[in-house]
């Protein structure tokens, strides 16, 4: 019963973190409503006026509009149909929305800002370098944690690299100190609506993006610019070449948090560094330095920090003069065997955490890891 | 002609050592028929009486008692009805059945001696510490041989603490010196018979005790305490973590006793560390040293022999406290496209090695064995 | 435009210099047919002479011999009938022809010659010691490349090794300082004909000469003296064990040759190393030293290039003393889930570089190789 309480306290206390990491998205999606190469229509923008009103007022507290105020009144009755719609759920309502538009929005053609790099990827910076491209996670006050819009933009960066003829090898990298520290935990904050639905949105969502990485038919390139934590470790046994500094480090804390392994690492993992070394990263919360990561297979090399960028650029560079046919083709013989059964595990592994997400051992674990860091 | 009576010479010889061990077998029965938790019924008794009388003295030697005296008849008639049967053939179904016994008497609960270890596994120590079970080889004088009773009681061992729902992790590791010395070759003595029927029941015993490694759900973590050979060694291939004191070494001399690879070694080992590493201590007799079994991929990690125990048992004893579920899951991901794999070459090991036991190769090999042996 | 012409160009250039090579297999082939066991038929005796004729002099140059000469008749009408045939093409049938008469005699008995090595392959030593088998590539003066005839008389080669009951181990190692510098480059002068026809020629005898490793039922050691290059680096994926000189080197420049990877390396070398390590090798040419390439799980043991042969030659030597039934149904166990795969994956290899071999990628590559090579 103590036990409980504790749960259903922590559980509270968690809501409240969340509520502000969904105001965080709530903001970031007004700034990127500005930055949607197509202005959206009047029944679209009506939406978003309610949505907005909801999130920031709550229920609409004015008068309607007289019959002379055609715009004045639409709007009202718009922000009137949402009734009773929480704050917290009409800002999710309205990050979705934002997504959407954007979203559609990413697959015309590519836009660059004033440093060159490609726009309308908030968190993301896409660079390209000749027939190279490089995806940096770029939100370093976060230590470039992953949210639910990266994951979607990743996915959808690496469709338009995929087509792309004039690119040969994607780079993946981090800005700032850490590579990426994985998974967003505010990302768990989209649990208005059932636990069940969003666990289950969350699984979908996380098997189109490691779908994604099983199935780019070019050689992807990581450049582990410092630590990488969960999905951004598990990630690389999915990668053509892993270039680390020695300041790297690599861990992957499923059963701290009351989770399994994803991005195919049950099987990537025991294949690169046999099952025993496998089961501490994926079972024990192993952290690696670069150099284990290396003796085990999951880092190709490592080079010294203060230089990293400067002697891995060039390498990235020098292969992706390489003719890609020959990349392409040859990348296609090694997964020939392989991306059956990585996709079969994949699927696996999305469904196995939907459960997880749902379960008492999670919300306890991660409640105890919000607990933990307030400590600090 | 030469190398044919040599043989038999050989076979000969190796009988008569094979008798002193089911000599030492009876022995244990006899101190194990102590331990049982029920006691046998009437007709039980009268069989075991009779077939120790038949062990100890022979064929019938005194007259039958006489009406009145009916347990003395009783007794008398049953040792009567083995007739000819050879001591070694009594002693033989004497430990026979006194493991069917003590066999289903291990289902039932668990009942813990002075030391806090379970009771009824002779030649092993089994020890609960919180949520970790470890399984402790425990014949030192042979340095830690398993023998026919011991394979028989791991598995037993192992369905218990799988049930339980109170131990997350189980350890494998040795009193003494040796961690093992492999498979107790003494259990050649289970010669009486045909050897085309001890070479099948030793084949079923090998499938069902690898087997209940293959499918153990929760993870196995071996602590490898000092050297190891034969079996001790290829099962290490189905471990999900193995630590090894830096005076740990590891061997595999099937192709030098004329035998093949077992316990899933012909499958795991090239995965864990190649094809051609693989074949040097499978094919080759390679012995691994501490560093060398580190670098190919059997051992997770080394530590100093003089604080071997007292660094690893908090390390797993650590790792015991992590959510069960979130173990159990984890390693059901990492084995869902394996086990399959693992049972067929685990049926298909043990095959061939039921023909090779059959043949002259791997006769002659162990009785040079045993020769080798003698002169040091 | 520009491009085409350079490589039009460039094909012509490569034509002069695999002229020469066609030449150089001419020359061989006349020597070989020296050695032939069984002596050719009359039909075949006739059909030779007058494709030396043709290759030496071109079309046939005298008047029909009269009536009476009949012997002289013969060969002029068998001359006469080759019309138009160039002596590029004339040269090539003479080579072929020779190769199927030798081909046809391999398969009896061996004959050895005064430094008892086995006669008949010419560019390769082999060489038996007690039940050892030792092939050589020995064509030190091209750096051991792998020619035409060479891969078909590995393929002999191996298959009595494999028949052979008096063999336990075959071991591969190279004359001089390179192991092989692979795929000799002259091999593409078989363009007369379509490119499409030599392109699938080679490709079936590329597919045979692997499958010729795959199933290849004993150990195969690899004793790496030197330098590997191409296809002598990926074969070492189906090796027992890889001993190297420290001196040693391995690269498979496939994509820097506009080809992809064959001898089933796109499955061994991820099997081995890791996709990540892998990729490094196969799509970006990454060069390993010997080091390097046992930290990968490619090389067994490095030995110090001073005594190398000596160091090594013994260990093999033992190690062919072990029975060789162990040996066999270890290695039938340990390939039992894996030579289907390794079967299908060299089909995809091949079928692959059949088109690999006909793109503008590949011949642009070749050019470029020789062009650079001229240069210095």
């Amino acid at each position: 019963m103590l036990r409980l309480s504790r749960s259903i306290l922590g559980f509270e206390n968690l809501k409240v973190r969340m509520m502000s990491s969904i105001t965080e998205s709530f903001q970031t999606a007004q700034q990127r409503l500005k930055h949607l190469k197509d202005e959206p229509d009047n029944t679209t923008k009506l939406k978003l006026y309610s949505l907005f009103k909801q999130s920031t007022v709550g229920r609409v507290n004015s008068k309607r509009p007289g019959m002379l105020d055609m715009v004045g009144r639409a709007k009202w009755d718009s922000w009137n149909s949402l009734g009773d719609m929480t704050q917290g759920e009409a800002m999710q309502e309205y990050v979705k929305l934002v997504n959407e538009l954007s979203g559609s929005n990413s697959t015309t053609e590519e836009t660059t800002n004033n440093s060159g790099n490609l726009e309308g990827y908030p968190g993301l910076k896409i660079e390209r370098r000749g027939k190279l491209r490089i995806i940096c996670f770029d939100k370093p006050k976060k230590k470039n944690a992953i949210d639910t819009q990266m994951y979607r933009d990743i996915v959808s960066a690496l469709s338009v690299a995929a087509k792309d003829p004039e690119t040969s090898i994607t780079v993946f990298t981090g800005t700032g100190d850490y590579f990426s520290s994985g998974n967003d935990l505010s990302n768990f904050a989209n649990i208005e609506g059932t636990i069940k639905e969003a666990a289950e949105n969350a699984g979908h969502l996380l098997r189109d993006f490691v779908g994604a990485f099983i199935d780019f038919p070019k050689p992807l390139i990581a450049m582990v610019n410092g630590p990488a934590v969960g999905i951004s470790v598990t990630l690389l046994g999915l990668f053509d070449a892993v270039y680390a500094s020695d300041k790297a480090t690599f861990q992957t804390p499923f059963s701290a948090l009351g989770q399994t392994p994803e991005a195919c690492s049950s099987l990537t993992f025991p294949n690169i560094m046999g099952l025993a070394k496998a089961g501490e990263v994926l079972f024990f919360n192993k952290k690696l330095t670069a150099k284990e990561a290396k003796d085990r297979g999951l880092v190709t090399e490592i080079f010294p920090d203060a230089s990293f960028r400067s002697e891995t650029l060039p390498l990235v560079e020098k292969f992706s003069q390489l003719p890609v046919n020959s990349l392409v083709y040859s990348k296609e013989l090694v997964r020939s065997q392989l991306n059956d059964r990585l996709h079969k595990i994949n699927q696996q592994e999305c469904d196995r955490l939907v459960e997880r997400w749902q379960s008492a051992d999670c919300i306890e674990a991660i409640m105890n890891f919000f607990s933990s860091k307030a400590k600090i």
